[in-house]
């Protein structure tokens, strides 16, 4: 390996925050010491994007921002790498220091480590399948009418077999009868599903998918013409709603955010955008009326197990986060489509495979919403009212991960409130049925003729690394539970009480709905001067059923981050990733199952809580051929941080504000020959006695 | 009795649908008919109210207006009246018939039973106790400095006597510190609090409250000034933010509901809304495309029993809607406070104690929100989108039961879907702790110097008596379970299936969240031609944890409803409430509890499901003096009632239609000598480099 390039500028680089995203200069710079190490050695990039720094660089850094001293030096500046070296084949990592442009280490991984999917590779399996004389022999068997055509979504292989050290993809096929840049072939799924070897390039097997309610398989057929269930709104066999009148949110002065460079600023928080190929979004160092709150927070994997038992079935199981990252699958936003009023947008940078800097435009937007009454009271006795609306900031990416989609916002409240939303949409991965007869499957709904969606699971985690007035914080768990009957403590039997569990080693906990388990996240050394107690913040945690898939599946040991609902670890540098660093084609988890066995003590620690969460999704008919949304919603909240409500000082809700208009009843002027309202009605009554 | 009133005119009444609430002149006529029956003797009016008509009456005749037929003759149109005979003081309840302008039956009820409060009683008693000598003597101890006064909240007795006939009431006491209409008295409780009767107006009882962390109480002693914690605006120590900015909706082609006296039009929906004085806010009568879905939706009973152990907080026990009412507590909405937009408002009417009606203006409001995407899908291959807003039409009611706020919403989809959404909001109910010295008690949170707010729950009785299409449903449950291990059905064990329970039996049952159950309303006689099953609509339980209070403590007995989360009844006339007709001071519940026991058969007949679901408060400080509003949600959605995703011909979402606004960075022209944004880095990066 030769000596680094030569570095032009310190200066300009210390400008760059520690939290900042990668930007395309140091795509550029990458290419160009990994170009020097390897001397001009062919190389396919997979990755370039910046390190996580280093907490303990990182905390005095930002502890200087927040209090207004001096700022020591920057952190090291570090990117992450993965690239194929194509002479020898190997698949290596690389940490690049951006400072002293060097190399930090490269290192060669194990054969049977695959990195995560990329969109250049996906295209070229894409191309591969399509062009492959063995698909092509089996396509001819459908005998298609003309214009008939056949597409195909490259599936990562999943895991069946502890010994597979190749690359594979599954490439699912499905017939596209219309030709129309929305056509919706996963209306019409072929009975074949050919595996390629994404490095050689090989055809590998075709695979026949079960039809039928067995696990039986047939030799492929001509096709059966059958309608397309189209989504797209020119493809629709129905005319559209006429009856929806716009509604426009104004923002005549402008938001109440201001944003500078990734920080953002509203009302009394202040946190960093931070986005990445592997989580997309991800947020910063929030503080609250200058007070500490979370250091990170990202939705950090997810898995998509299915349910359905039959070969090649057993191995869909996506790990989003880690098999293909929701930087590289977030969509580019459109003003006015995915958001209303006023709205930022922030843009990301990837590689492509020869190590060009892709722009990756409006990947992540910003932007206030009405939510509602915050809060009220009204005075009985003199009718006096204090209501005060619920204005929100939203931060949100959507991702498409080929046939679904993901919307994932983190929203700010005034009342010091953080919800995670996640909203799934998008199109439900279908498989072939014969259904014409009435048949169906037992773990899948039929959506169309010759089309089922099977059951299957969305669990995800989120990575909650908190800060409460610090970065040494304890997790516990509150229930609430009954006194126990006592003539003397509880004579009548109403009593209740909280009771305290304190996580004191890395480990899992359960969600109990029966005891209105409550997680909270404290602050031992600050005492909150009304309530007499740790400052707190708590987790208000989306119970919900964890993975279905047994413990000696595949599935499972894939992703054990699932069969829990809360897992806390001490924080380590790099354990950033819930099923670990490399998912794909994972054999087993490397993630918090093994951090967690540490048994690290963790109370009053710099502590990571990691909430698994999830939808077991046993398709409607109603979510076919685009799904509306189906939401699951996360919420951090004060409890007892603060001294009272934190939103006491929001302006009161009025009409010189918020300019609404007064509905005048249609039929009071024109439609006296048909019934008129009621209070026409009361009116005549009246009248008339 | 006499004969009754003259009728002037059948034709007129015969304009009232038979879902319409109550009119002024209807409240004239009772009064008139009941003078006429009782001869001019002396009556107390407690209420006067719609009954709800009969079903098998009212079917026909909703079936013809959905269906364009002829329609039949109205219902009969009854009335429902309670009221106090001045002379024996014999409480009664009548039903009066408005066609026939007769009286139905008039019955004396037992001598236990109590009605509910009306609003006179309420500023009556209240009145009495601030007048009370007993009262003034107590006031006299507590020294108060000049200009600074008490007040009482008279709250609903509760039971802990099964021999207690009188009527009474607990007023609850504050310190008034500062003279203003929006004074937060309830940061300021006294220590004692006086028992009335409320027929005879006498003193009962001194009751002094717990103070310190045991049940212990001590005699009144001077009041140590102590300053009020103020919600209002005016009053705050603090100043407004400022940096908030207008959020403005606009409509300008007005909303997309049309509205025919209470009959509302919105996308797909038809539906009426209803009004009482119990349930306030009713959805009746529901249909989408033509479809029968919903007969009628309420939000039927709550209640809210306290943790705290000690005398006489056990007797702290509201049940809201059948101890006051939410038609009678509902506020009277302001334009621009409590909702944005194009917004209708819906009146109402109760009576005075004298007969009078009393218009209640504004009282339930309906406008348009736009709640983010409803569903996307993006083709990666060709990068062309789909994307739909999620319009919703929002139909609301906020209710002030004395301290506490409920904010209830019916939220109508354009994807068929219905949520109730539940906000609770005000000011938490609060008790005297002497707290200076750290003192705190395990069943509550200190929320201010000498206040401590008790743990509680919310628990919320949904009824939902559904007509999916049609007005015979069978309701089951399906539970996601694992496909047991097996080498040829479930051969890498990650099968899932569902399991399916009916209920076959009027009954209770429970949710599970580790067996991902759902509830679900089917039509037996609909087949769905694209699923093969019956069509069916889900119910998105809210599951939380049940009654804290044990089944010897009067809590429980009089609220059993609260002690399962899923009743099934056979429907019944006059089983509209779920802790029964009269939950004032009742000794125990009459509600579902007796109706399950029947053990009717309920599968493919006319059933009525129940949901229980509810908030476990265990009041933060931030929760005080005014809480932000927690939020709790339940969904009916169809599954498998359609053919596929009903909201497909919802227009796209567009930028000519919405008309947002991208953000220009406000950094780029003024703010050059500080660090810029990342593209400005990334250029200077670039060109230095």
């Amino acid at each position: 390996m030769s000596a680094s390039p030569q570095v032009s500028s310190q200066a300009t680089l210390a400008q760059l925050h520690p939290f900042d995203p990668l930007t395309s200069s140091e795509i550029q710079l990458a290419v160009k010491i990994l170009e020097s190490a390897f001397s001009g050695e062919a190389l396919r990039y997979k990755k370039i994007d910046v390190q996580e720094p280093l907490k303990k660089d990182v905390i005095p850094y930002i502890e200087a921002e927040r209090l207004g001293h001096q700022l020591p030096p920057r952190p090291a500046r570090v990117l992450q790498t993965l690239f194929h070296r194509l002479n020898s084949g190997a698949f290596c990592k690389a940490l690049l220091n951006v400072d002293t442009r060097s190399v930090i280490y490269v290192k060669e991984l194990p054969k049977h480590v695959q990195g995560p999917v990329d969109v250049d590779e996906m295209l070229a399996i894409e191309k591969l399948c399509l062009e492959s004389p063995e698909v092509q022999k089996e396509v001819e068997k459908l005998n298609l009418p003309p214009g008939v055509t056949v597409c195909n979504d490259p599936w990562i292989y999943g895991t069946d077999d502890p010994n597979e050290n190749r690359r594979l993809f599954q490439c699912y096929m499905y017939i596209v009868a219309v030709d129309h840049p929305q056509n919706n072939h996963y209306s019409t799924p072929c009975k074949f599903s050919p595996v390629f070897d994404g490095i050689t390039h090989e055809f590998v097997r075709m695979d026949y998918l079960p039809a039928g309610v067995d696990h039986s398989v047939m030799a492929t057929a001509p096709w059966k013409p059958v309608k397309t269930i189209q989504y797209a709104h020119e493809l629709l066999d129905t005319p559209l709603r006429t009856d929806l009148k716009p509604y426009i949110v104004q923002q005549p002065e402008g938001p109440s955010f201001t944003v500078d460079g990734n920080l953002v600023s509203w009302q009394k928080w202040r946190f960093r955008v931070g986005f990445n190929t592997r989580d997309g979004l991800v947020i910063h160092n929030v503080t609250y009326e200058g007070r500490n709150l979370f250091y990170r927070l990202s939705l950090c994997e997810m898995t998509v197990p299915y349910g359905d038992p039959r070969k090649p079935f057993h191995r869909k199981q996506a790990f989003d986060v880690g098999d293909v990252g929701f930087g590289v699958t977030a969509n580019q936003l459109a003003l006015g489509c995915d958001c209303l009023g006023h709205i930022k947008y922030f843009d990301g940078w990837r590689t492509d495979s020869k190590g060009e800097p892709v722009h990756l435009e409006n990947v992540i937007c910003l932007h206030e919403q009405d939510n509602g009454l915050q809060h009220k009271h009204t005075n009985y006795r003199t009718g006096a009212a204090t209501a005060v609306r619920n204005r929100q900031l939203v931060v949100q990416m959507i991702c498409t991960v080929a046939n679904y989609e993901y919307i994932f916002a983190y929203i700010f409240d005034q009342a010091a409130g953080i919800e995670l939303e996640v909203r799934a949409t998008g199109i439900l991965s279908t498989a072939p049925l014969d259904n014409e007869d009435g048949q169906t499957v037992p773990w899948g709904t039929n959506v169309g003729p010759g089309v089922v969606a099977a059951f299957h699971q969305h669990m995800f985690s989120y990575r909650i690394d908190p800060a409460i007035d610090g970065f040494e914080n304890t997790i516990y768990y509150e229930d609430s539970v009954p006194m126990p009957q006592d003539d003397q403590t509880n004579p009548f039997g109403c009593g209740y009480v909280t009771e305290e569990t304190i996580l004191k080693q890395s480990g899992t906990a359960n969600t109990s709905v029966d005891r209105h388990r409550v997680f909270k996240i404290r602050n031992d050394s600050v005492i909150n001067p009304i309530t007499y107690k740790p400052v707190a913040y708590k987790l208000q945690t989306s119970p919900a059923q964890m993975l279905l898939m047994g413990p000696n599946s595949f599935n499972f040991r894939r992703a054990e981050f699932a069969s829990k609902p809360i897992w806390v670890t001490n924080y380590q540098d790099d354990e950033l990733y819930a099923a670990g660093e490399f998912t794909n084609q994972s054999r087993s988890s490397d993630g918090v199952e093994k951090w967690v066995a540490r048994n690290d003590p963790i109370e009053n620690k710099d502590v990571v809580l990691w909430h698994t969460f999830g939808l077991t999704h046993n398709p409607r008919v109603e979510d076919f051929p685009v799904m509306p949304i189906e939401k699951v919603s996360v919420m951090l909240k004060p409890d007892g941080f603060f001294t009272r409500n934190p939103a006491l000082d929001v302006p009161a809700s009025a009409q010189s504000f918020n300019q609404s208009t007064l509905h005048q009843a249609q039929g009071a002027d024109c439609c006296s020959h048909t019934a008129g309202s009621v209070a026409d009605r009361a009116k005549l009554y009246k009248r008339i006695e």
